[in-house]
């Protein structure tokens, strides 16, 4: 490929997360409301043809098994080829790693915030340029970007105590 | 690659352009002090091996031919095989051409940014995130990484009246 | 008075509240670290003559009898006799009712905010701008500074269905 | 008074100056569109009666007398007796001279910004903040507010080695 042009349209699925958690005002805890990802793409000046759709807007602490089955449906049902999809830090390996035993014909990828984007210090908008190239250029397969890398599904965890995320076995 | 680690290091050239612009409040211009990469990398809670190097901190429009060979003889000389280089967009197409014919062995992507990054509407986080993941993944050639795309060099140009890059013959 | 001089020098009290409220990324919950009004009085290039002391870092659903006399005695015996408080906003009047009882000689203002001055749409800056204004020009009283306006304690309510403040009885 | 009501409702008058500062992201340039004052009043979930109005959108170097005649005019015939005005800081301390020889029955306050609000590290919304609180405190006279200080017309400069305004003779 020499342009992105070559790699066709992108799908973009939101499930929530921590990307997406707004400030209640009045009664001091965090929640969702809308997603910021359009906000986003505009601040990122995209320039990428996109496919956006909200699947749920949830902590991925609360996401069930038939949760997972309706990401694992979207992705099969798309009729994108590369799809990149907002998830919670908290689970996000193990969407990864179902969605990696059900797909094997198109480039997932699964990135977040560890910081909600409306906090002015958020890694929001960084993972989101990061999945967006790697939605691009990896081969078919199921991944997980953060900070600023890509891992295999099935290959990586995240560490509890730093909020990194790393290889694993 | 399964990850990112397969990639290797990446160096950063940073050459300044609006990315690093500051608003300087005794005269009311923008100015040149030191680079915002260093934060940008922390905001980003990015993990990648990096070798960062200020190259100059100068507005793309002030850019000579011994600044770009001095661009070219840097990514010629680096140990490592993936560049990104941070760059003013107004002439970045030109040393992205400059560079694809001295250089064919190693992956070099320019970006930059449209808003300074201390400007809360700034391009530039989404930027460098998706610079550094087209890094990883691209093979060898020079490319230029904006608006969430990449380019390959020669075959882009910035759209002056729209501010953003696209496809040219 | 002619200018800010003629007021005196203004002690800060923090007691945490909202103002100071951070978001931990490893829990997803905010807590509270370290104030954020020195970054605030410098974001604001203060030019005045300033005493800060934190009193203590809590939530105001939190505080106890025991706290409120605290903050009364340190309002006592500063020697300062303009004061600013920042406080949470749900139980701000009920301390200004407190320190209306018990000191009469000292111009008290007690101010807050609805949104952590750490998220961009705070109005903690805002807020700390009119609370200082006011404690240099509003007679020895005990006041609220809240939606940039001023009340005085015992006739003001925070109306929790719109979250702002107004006066009452 | 014991609260913000009794001081009436507040005239803002816009005129531009680093606080209505844009970056135009197409010529590099700082530039005036439309006024923040009304998203910075948001902001501060501001509850004031206020009646706002923009008169120009210019550069306080650029300030000419029929300029500052129209901003005596509108001082004069406003139907509120107390006035806030957005300026430039670099002649800011002029205008304030020539309103307080020509206005002396109403509290005219001009502020301004050292920095664009759009620039995250702005000073804006703490001027805002003291500006309208100083409008309703302070008695008839004309008050240049800056650096969370008061300072009466004729007796105030800018440092402009420090940016910070100050006492003069």
């Amino acid at each position: 490929m020499a342009t992105s042009a070559d790699a066709g349209p992108i799908r973009i699925l939101i499930t929530g997360g921590t990307f997406d958690k707004e400030y209640d005002e009045l009664t001091g805890r965090l929640f969702f409301q809308e997603s910021h990802l359009p906000e986003m793409l505009k601040l990122g000046r995209c320039g990428l043809p996109l496919q956006v759709r909200t699947l749920m807007m949830i902590d991925s602490l609360d996401m069930s098994d038939a949760d997972r089955r309706l990401v694992v449906e979207q992705c099969r049902s798309a009729a994108e080829h590369r799809i990149v999809i907002t998830h919670g830090t908290d689970t996000m390996t193990e969407t990864a790693q179902m969605l990696a035993g059900e797909i094997q014909d198109k480039t997932i990828v699964l990135t977040g915030a560890m910081v909600p984007y409306k906090f002015g210090s958020s890694d929001g908008l960084f993972n989101l340029g990061s999945a967006l190239a790697f939605a691009q250029t990896l081969p078919p397969g199921v991944y997980v970007a953060m900070n600023g890398r890509f891992f295999a599904a099935g290959k990586v965890r995240k560490n509890r105590q730093t909020g990194m995320f790393e290889e694993q076995g």
